[in-house]
């Protein structure tokens, strides 16, 4: 299908790169029984909260970027992204919280789980060490998977019924209000492909793929109540 | 005359350490002329396109802190602080850039003057490298003061006339609307600073001085057109 | 068995906290054959580039520390620890490299695997987002392991016999030099345990069991050849 | 003259750029009266302390470096211009300590001046925010102009007399053995500016000129006695 936001050349490579982890996700046996409604619940709230913290580290990884960039518009796009970030979680977490269970109490209390802080780190390491380039590259794929992903669903399944169980997340996630974002970032990640030499473009698209796999582990962990190997 | 918002121990511990120094900046020339209307906008344009530039280092001193704290309320908190700095700056700018001749683009290409960088550096530096509560006390002074000046200015005056060659300059700080934020900032300075030891606060304490010192620098880098010492 | 190098009462607790986790690695069989020689040389060159790369990030983590402790002497300490760990590196690996057939490219080349990449990721961003406290006790279980290993091994052996596979290996981490290495590091820890709140160390030790635990799945990466998930 | 080392065309396009800024040091009266051995002791002593704590904000931006390059032996050479600024601390502040009379003790309880913090934070905050290029310009000038200025006051002398009142400083900044020093920080800085994009090159020039900037400024503020506006 086609790109609901343009994908300039380096955003194009990236996912081309890492076609295989990228789409790695859209089979995943979390991801399938979200979309068809028949993931048990407690699933879903161990995903919620991990994701919740998740979110914490992603905002983190955009502040940092703001403070590299020296463009004030550019600046001022990473901070917005950074607040989005945890106001995203704030409002899911709101709803979901209140029928499943948890609150911002149980978010702080909960240890993130082996791949969840694996990838929290990647992202903000890369932010604080990597070029611009490769900070960019370590968070895009967040985004842009889930948007697809929404998109997807929705298109398979022709729209969300009110009663589906995971219909607030399903919506948000497939609302066309992300394009927008997405098109900038990636606009964004041209920009400083631009600027960017050989050697730190293939670290970055290293970056991207990483960041790709992350997402697949990411529906790994939740689906299997992943732990640490010992306590 | 009574603080408009609660002023924590800690706060206060800073502020008494540095009075001589906070105080300072009440009787520069700049700020005096500023005031009064008699300011030569030459001067005041300088300023403001310094500032402008002082701002986006604020914003990152803020970005930075945003990274370090854990509580996702605080951490929304800075990215707000972060946000508003760039938006002010923008505000501000569109108007008086328009008045008094200066854009985004001359502001980019204006290089700082010792005293503006040497602040840049010194709230960014210590944001990265120190404690929380020694960033939190280097960004403090800076919109203390200005809420104060604006404040003080504002009761001296009795109210600002709209003829006022600086007038949208003294509103703003003057809005009591900096109240909550004060506020807010100096409940947080006094969160980090209980979780302090005393070597970190003696640190921050130094910090804050460094800062209301910086600011006193920062009107007189305006006043006197201040450049680099050799070319 | 006694420590043969002092365990000050922070470190102990450390320690405690996260006592299966640190035991964990003196059972898992990749140490076991490494220790009775019986180890695929395959094996043992794999876990040697990536422990090559491992390094690197454990010198940047001791990097970053130098520059956020205030004390001269501490300074130069975790300099000397940042060389040492790229000296280290150099030096085994030129021997392993000749006889197992990599070299200083080979390592260049080679992507981190996921356990790996978690752990680097783990030391390099606490160091750099986390108090000095929480920074040290992120890197402090890979010496100790390792020295504790190393120690037991020698013990358990008698001696180790020089046509030994890895006497190279066994040799260097039951060398007594290190005790003296460990006892800095923990006086170090102590020290900033005494700064610290009890918030700040309860996260501490969180990361510390953290890396026991990357220490055990770093053997497990190694052990199974790990790759990401999809490429 | 002719450099005793060689300078690769970016850092002659920096040095070309901040020609006047890198000179002006050579005339400022401190540096003429210490070669003449005219300085006051006091002056002398008050200019050691102050640079005995800028030595550890040059190790700390080195630090960061090393931990930003990917390349293990660029790491190293950075860890050890790192520790190289705290030994020759440790080295030079002892024998001065004695005869001028401070300690490692004076050193930590005194204020950077303003010229020196503001030296201070440019390059770490260069270091850790900018390229890898703009931190290398920015902590470049340091080094250079120290090894310039002793072989231009050797020559102009013919040799340092042992009775020098500062034979030491003068002996140790005139010693061939920097010239390797420079010739390896120069290829780096050659080598990072071929990876870089024009305006990464630019604001690189910049920071080197600010550097060299703040070189005299440093003198200014030994001459002087700086001290902060107010208290």
């Amino acid at each position: 299908m086609q790109s609901p936001f343009l994908i300039p050349p380096f955003a194009l490579e990236c996912k081309t790169f890492a076609k295989t982890s990228f789409g790695a996700s859209f089979n995943h046996p979390f991801v399938l029984s979200l979309a068809d409604g028949s993931l048990d619940p407690k699933l879903f709230r161990f995903y919620q909260i991990q994701d919740a913290k998740y979110l914490e580290a992603f905002s983190d990884a955009c502040a940092i970027l703001s403070t590299k960039v020296k463009d004030p518009d550019d600046k001022l796009w990473f901070i917005d992204a950074a607040r989005m970030a945890l106001v995203v979680e704030g409002q899911l977490h709101l709803g979901y919280g209140k029928s499943l269970g948890y609150d911002a109490k149980t978010i702080a209390n909960t240890e993130p789980t082996p791949n969840n802080l694996a990838y929290q780190n990647h992202m903000v390491a890369t932010a604080l060490q990597g070029t611009i380039l490769e900070g960019l590259c370590a968070i895009a794929p967040c985004p842009w998977l889930y948007v697809e992903l929404g998109q997807h669903i929705l298109r398979e399944k022709g729209s969300i019924p009110d009663d589906h169980p995971y219909a607030s997340w399903l919506t948000m996630y497939s609302d066309p209000g992300f394009n927008e974002y997405m098109s900038n970032l990636l606009t964004r990640l041209q920009k400083y492909a631009d600027l960017s030499d050989s050697e730190s473009k293939n670290r970055a698209k290293v970056a991207f793929q990483q960041s790709c796999n992350y997402e697949w582990m990411f529906w790994e962990q939740a689906w299997t109540n992943q732990n640490w190997p010992s306590r």
